[in-house]
């Protein structure tokens, strides 16, 4: 049976995330899938980082989180709100962060769990990471509301391509733990629209349910491509790119362009 | 006399980035600029965006932040840690931002402070938003510290271009704020370098602190160049730009190419 763990991050039980979230959990629910639902802000979800999540510290000179943590994880002494997380994702095959984006990203709780939750040595290590992810086996996506209209978005637009807003966060948090990475859900602008037209996008969310988990990830080049010492791409790899649509060197692993029925424009 | 704003987040005041801040705090005050510190870690600084950033709130149907705050802050009812901050940043003409790259961003406890401080009203409206952002007259920068090794994060590294990292940030927060973004200081991997390695490098920001005030900001198109519509690029400029380095068409607007002695490679 596929589990789904949805980390939804709203205020509001009467917002547009809210009921892209209830769609979720129904349609994946009615498909056999056991849905797990993380609430943030109703868990009033710790979001910084800090040495009160190791059990028993004891502070001696320099903290470094990563380091600590990891250590942590190693010997069970991470706490329970982290490891209670950890669970669910261990269990899930697909992940889905459901929010609205706040400047760009992912609004602070959301990060606190992210930055909280994939501890060094559960999610990745220096040798297990991108397409060697310790996550490897689970997919994960992104559906999100913008406060922006599309057309700001698109590669002319002001606030530039979305595909490159997103490349931190599906490249370096997504991908860098291996999860195979699912086009996102964009809601463009829900606030802006009429009650029909947000109908119309969740009755687009509620379809693309019906088939997601048959979906094809987004492609990244492999970990074996990049040279194993400065992590950079070998020149045969570069040269087989060179030719690829994105011109930005970085385009060539930005992922391959999304389909329309996406909502995202290509990038060149 | 200039007056500068250290948004700091870091766990340990013997950190790398506890010295790097320490070392602003110093050059900018031996120049004869007032410097304070915004310590988030030591504030216990809140992150979360919830209905408690409004005093006398009462809940009527669906809780919408940006909207509820921009209230709030009209009507003076927001609570007083965004409002102390706001004071300090109003009275700011520099804010650094001095933190650890985490998950390729800020850590959530400063994404809380931009998703809770930069308010809409304060800091940006609908119009005023961009070239012309409420906070132009001010400058803003990032000082941060990777645990990735600089080759990675180069155009053909694993990371991808630190320029595109950075672009949500750089574009999408300050200077969406309308802030002159001066380019990042970036310390690359101080963990895994040797202490003379790490002093070399806080000498370099030493160094630089000497004449950040007189640096050139980055370049953004102004939102003159966008149609007020739909903010796109108009056609004219599109075509000026098309033979830029930046192939990527929202390369155009990533900003001018950064010199090295920033540390930052250009995108192309």
């Amino acid at each position: 049976m596929v589990k789904v763990l949805i980390v939804f991050a709203h205020q509001s039980s009467a917002s547009f995330n809210a009921a892209a979230k209830s769609a979720a959990v129904e349609v994946l629910t009615a498909q056999g899938c056991t849905v797990e639902v993380s609430d943030l802000y109703a868990m009033n979800f710790k979001a910084a980082a800090t040495a009160e999540d190791i059990k028993d510290y004891e502070e001696y000179g320099h903290f470094r989180y990563q380091e600590e943590t990891r250590l942590a994880w190693e010997e069970g002494r991470l706490v329970e709100d982290i490891t209670a997380e950890q669970t669910k994702l261990t269990e899930a095959d697909l992940l889905i962060f459901q929010f609205p984006m706040y400047w760009f990203s992912v609004p602070a709780i959301m990060k606190g769990w992210i930055d909280r939750v994939l501890t060094c040595g559960f999610a990745f290590t220096g040798e297990k990471r991108y397409s060697q992810g310790l996550l490897k086996e689970k997919k994960a996506m992104l559906s999100f509301t913008t406060g922006s209209l599309e057309s700001m978005f698109s590669s002319a637009g002001i606030n530039g391509d979305m595909n490159v807003t997103l490349w931190p966060i599906q490249n370096g948090i997504l991908h860098y733990c291996g999860f195979q990475v699912l086009p996102p859900q964009i809601f463009w602008a829900p606030s802006c629209a009429s009650p029909e037209a947000r109908q119309t996008m969740l009755e687009g969310w509620r379809s693309r349910l019906q088939g997601l988990l048959e979906e094809k990830p987004l492609s990244f080049i492999s970990l074996d491509c990049f040279d194993p010492k400065a992590f950079q791409l070998t020149p045969d790899v570069q040269e087989k790119h060179a030719s690829q649509e994105f011109g930005l060197t970085v385009g060539i692993h930005l992922g391959k362009p999304l389909p329309p029925q996406n909502q995202m424009k290509a990038g060149c």
